[in-house]
Order: structure tokens, then sequence, then C-alpha cells
């Protein structure tokens, strides 16, 4: 939950008079999403979301982001559509900050996942890598494979204050998922092409059974499809005693092949991309544990947590164990 | 700004099914708000907040609120309406605490306080004073006079902390103000109402010039209606460097006695008050700031800033200070 940066009446006027969305009728922080500060805003034609970018995200990046945002929804995929202003631009500035409105979609996040919403979501998981394949801009995964041993190194010798042991544990998970990873080249390469990469429950929006939207593209990069599909095995399929629920695993897999069918390959290498997606939020959020800014707006999520999962995927021995 | 209670998707669904309001359509907590958890919330009927009360809300006491605003509400006072369940009742329970849903006001609050602001508060203050003698409950100050020494004492040894000397001039403080704080009852009684007793500028909303809504009423109160005037001076009139400006103060007083014209008594007493309300605001934000809890999602206001303003009532020899 957060609102990093809050917007001055005549700063907040002058930004919407560069825009042909009508009079400001309502203007809420939202007390959602982690790195960006996100209002909710009513005009006279409509409603909107307005971001301001903090600095987590990387300004160079954001014209690929919103790019990203335009083309999927062009091409059916509901995700928020950057609006442009009266100059023809969607990323302006704001309170020094760079900002964008998007459309508002509407929906809930799930707080508790059901095996219904797992379907659809493969289904969607899947059209986005489709329509994404059109989108010939190219962000590398800065949170890749390449990242981790860094990413390990910062927090590495105060591991152990977090759990005994869980040092030497990374290093054996680095070193059993490293050399294993698949790759995104080479004639032995896994499709690659646009990933969401954190499609975690709080990033989708149903109504009812129906999908209606997906959200935060700002991890979105271009990697191996097949990752995307690990990351949401993780975030969608434990049980709050992080027992894996096979049957949610089932559905959200058919629900993304009746889209775009796995190859063999993909399928092999479902047990490591698990893998290497628990790794890539376990090392985050450790980092983010042990660095608690004081008077942090946001309580760090618990790396343990997303150990529990990594540890079931390194016993996984192949793609039965997510009921294929 | 503050979501502390997430509220599941069954309970959600279970809640909403006791009202008849329609479908759930989106659903998305409110970074505002510093007592409760706000949720903006759309059904296809419209738009409403769910509000969830926190444990620094007395349950005893939320009927009184939500019969208050329903009562302002009905006398044209745009404050956010409860909605009454199909059973009759406005107060539920979810996730554990009291919630209710209220109406959802259009309006953004202001940023930063214009003279135009001014004169529609104090006209809107006068007319919610007005209307709520029409409302006969009555609920104690909880905050009022008789609270300031004890809550002094539970900061008082650690008051120097805060700035050198603040216990002593606090001590001096409420020795002038305590024995000339005006009588609720006898003689020579200042008029008694119901009065909102935080009517900060987050908690009224503009729509261009004009005053959309009052919200927040969780402070509401049976006390001096001229100290609810008391606090608007302290909220609203003073400038980020802390010099008062009297143009808003005369702009405010003469919106206000355009609805209800103000005793003799009354502006007398109007520096004693405004002296009270800011040593009030002061008192529970040095407490705040004293004993803030590891890990909280709120930064406290500086209770210094409130000190300023203190000091300034505390010279002002008359109403002429404000402009009368």
């Amino acid at each position: 939950m957060a609102v990093y940066t809050d917007v001055g009446d005549d700063a907040l006027a002058a930004f919407l008079a560069e825009y042909d969305i009508g009079d400001l009728v309502a203007f809420r922080g939202i007390a959602e999403g982690v790195e960006n500060s996100n209002f909710s805003l009513r005009t006279t034609t409509g409603d909107f979301i307005l971001t301001l970018y903090e600095k987590r995200v990387e300004r160079r990046d954001l014209p690929w982001f919103l790019g990203l945002m335009r083309h999927l929804a062009a091409a059916g995929v509901t995700c928020p559509l950057p609006l442009a202003g009266r100059d023809g631009e969607a990323l302006r500035s704001l309170c020094g900050r760079p900002a964008a409105i998007t459309s508002f979609l509407p929906g809930v996040w799930p707080r508790r996942v059901r095996v219904e919403h797992c379907r659809p979501l493969g289904e969607t998981l899947a059209r986005l890598h489709v329509a994404g394949l059109g989108y010939a801009p190219r962000r590398e995964n800065a949170l890749g494979p390449d990242a981790w041993l860094p990413l390990l190194a910062l927090s590495r010798d105060r591991a152990g204050d977090v759990q005994d042991g869980l040092g030497p544990e990374l290093d054996a998970a680095l070193a059993a998922i490293l050399p294993a990873w698949p790759a995104a080249t080479g004639p032995d390469a896994l499709p690659v092409g646009q990933i969401h990469a954190d499609l975690f429950p709080d990033n989708v929006f149903f109504l009812g059974r129906e999908l209606s939207g997906v959200i935060d593209f700002y991890f979105a990069c271009t990697d191996l499809l097949a990752y995307d599909i690990g990351v949401c095995l993780n975030a969608w399929c434990f049980e709050p005693g992080w027992e894996f629920n096979v049957t949610k695993a089932r559905a959200l897999l058919a629900g993304y092949a009746s889209v775009r069918p796995l190859l063999d390959a993909e399928r092999a290498a479902l047990p490591v991309l698990a893998q290497g997606a628990a790794l890539r939020f376990l090392l985050t959020r450790l980092f983010d544990w042990l660095h608690q800014p004081p008077g942090a707006l946001v309580t760090p999520k618990d790396p343990l947590d997303t150990l529990r999962r990594l540890r079931f995927h390194l016993a996984a021995k192949d793609a039965h164990a997510y009921g294929l």
C-alpha cells in the first residue's frame, strides 16, 4: 500500500489540462502497489488511474512498458491503456516524477485463489504471450538468472539472521539451478517473448469467474515465455500452509495450453523454471527484509514463505509434479 | 494512508449480500484516513465507501456517529450517508470489525488552502452546527479540556526529547488556558451542539470552488460550537511558514456568520478556543510521536508544527487577531 508522493491542487489541474478527458470530479490515493504512487482519478468523462513512477522504476524503461501495455490492449488483452495527452504523449511529468494516466479496469483481485481462477489465468497468460510476439522492442530481465548471484551477495552475510542455514541453502539452490537453466538463444532455446514476470494474484482482477484485467507491467521484460508459468505456479498454486495444489496447477496449465500448447522442452523445464522463479522472489524479498528503511510505508514480504515454495520445486523430478 | 485490515473475497461477497446495492464491480483500498481501513467500492448501482473501524474508534460510539451522519445528510449537509442493509441496520460486522457502507462523495480535498476555500468552509461549518441542533443524542468530547492534563502526563517526561523546554512550555499553556476555558453549562455557557472537531483540509472536498462534502466524523462530539471554529482557525488559516493569514480567517468567520451569527461571548472566546484547539492536537501528536509502534504504517505528524500555531493564539489579545 503506498502513496509516496502527494499531488498538489495546482499541479494536478495543470497536468489534467494537458489531456482531453474532462474536468476533475474525484481524486483519491490507492493503498495498493508497492513500487509507485497510484491515484484513482474521476473526471466528467470517466474513471482513470494516475501513476507517479517512483525511484524503483527506471525512467528509461517507461516508454517500453507503456508501449507494451498499448500493444497488448490493442491486441485484446485487458490491461491498463495509457492515455495520450493533447500532444500525443502518454509519458509526462508531475511533481518531478514521470507520470501517466491509464484506463480504469473493473474487477477485484482474489484474496484467496480458487481453482476456478486458475484456468482463466492460464488462458490470459498465454494470450498475453501470443499478443506480445507482435511487440518488437526488447527489455532484458534485470532480475533474471544473471542477477541472482549478485543479488544474493547483497544479503548473503546476514541471511542466517533470517533463518539458520539459509545462506548455505541458497548457495546450494543457486548451484543446482543455474547450470540447469534453459537457453534463451541457440538451437535448444526455449521460446522467448514479452513476459509479465510478476503475475501474482494482486495483479489480476476478476469479475465473478471472469478474468477482467491484468495490471502492473513494471517488471515485464523479454525472456523465456515458460518462465512466466513458473512465476504463476509459485504465485497461484500453493495453499496457505504451503501445500502445492496440483489441481490448481493442472487448471492453470490446461488454460495456458488451450491458447498456446507448450513444447516438450518447455514442459520438461517447468521444474527448473519454477525453482528459478521462487529463487528470484526469495532473493528480492530477502534483500528488502534485511534492508528496511526506518519509517518504511510498506511491510516487506516474508522471504521464508518463498523458501518453502522453492523447496517444493527443488524436489520436483519433472512436470508430473505439476499435474502434467 | 492506511488499510489495516484486508477483506477476503468470500467475506466481502457475504457482506454485500446483506445489502440491496447490486453486484461487485471494483474494490480498492484507499490510501487516506489514519484511523480506519477504507475501501472504494463500486457495484452495478454506483460508488460507495466501505469502512472497517479499527481499534482507535470505540465500537459503542459508532451508532452515534452513523446517526449523526444520517441526520446531517437528511438536513442537507453533504456528508457520507450510511447505507442500511436489507434488515435496516447500517452498522454491521466484517472481518471481526465493525463496518459500514456509506455513499461516495465527489470532490478533492485541497492540498493547498486558498482564500476561496475559507468562506464556503465557514458556511458549511455553521450549517453543520445548525443542522446538528436537531440531533439530540450527546457524545462527550473525549479530547476536551478535561483530557488535556492526563494526556500531557503520558508524554510529559519525554517532551524535552522533541524540543528543549517543551514540557514547561506546555505546563504554562495549560495553566493559562484551563482557567479561561468558557463554560458549557450554566448562565454564562456558550452555545453547545454537535461539532465535527477534526475539520482539517483532508476532511473537506471541493469541486472547483464549491465545497462538495465533509467526511470523517469519528471525532465528532457534543461541545462548544465555537470550539469547532477554533479548530478551523488552526487547520485552515496558517501559511506553510506558520504565518497566520488573517484574510483566510476573516473569510472563514464571515462565511460562518452568514449562516449563524456569533454571539459576543463566542467572539470574545475565540483566542482561548483556538489555543485549546491547538493544544488538543499538539498533545495527541506529541503522544503519537513519542509512542510510534515499530513498523507503523502511518508517519506521525510533527507536534512542533502545532506548537507554532499555539504560540500565535497565546499571543492573540482578542478576536481582532482573527480579523473581527
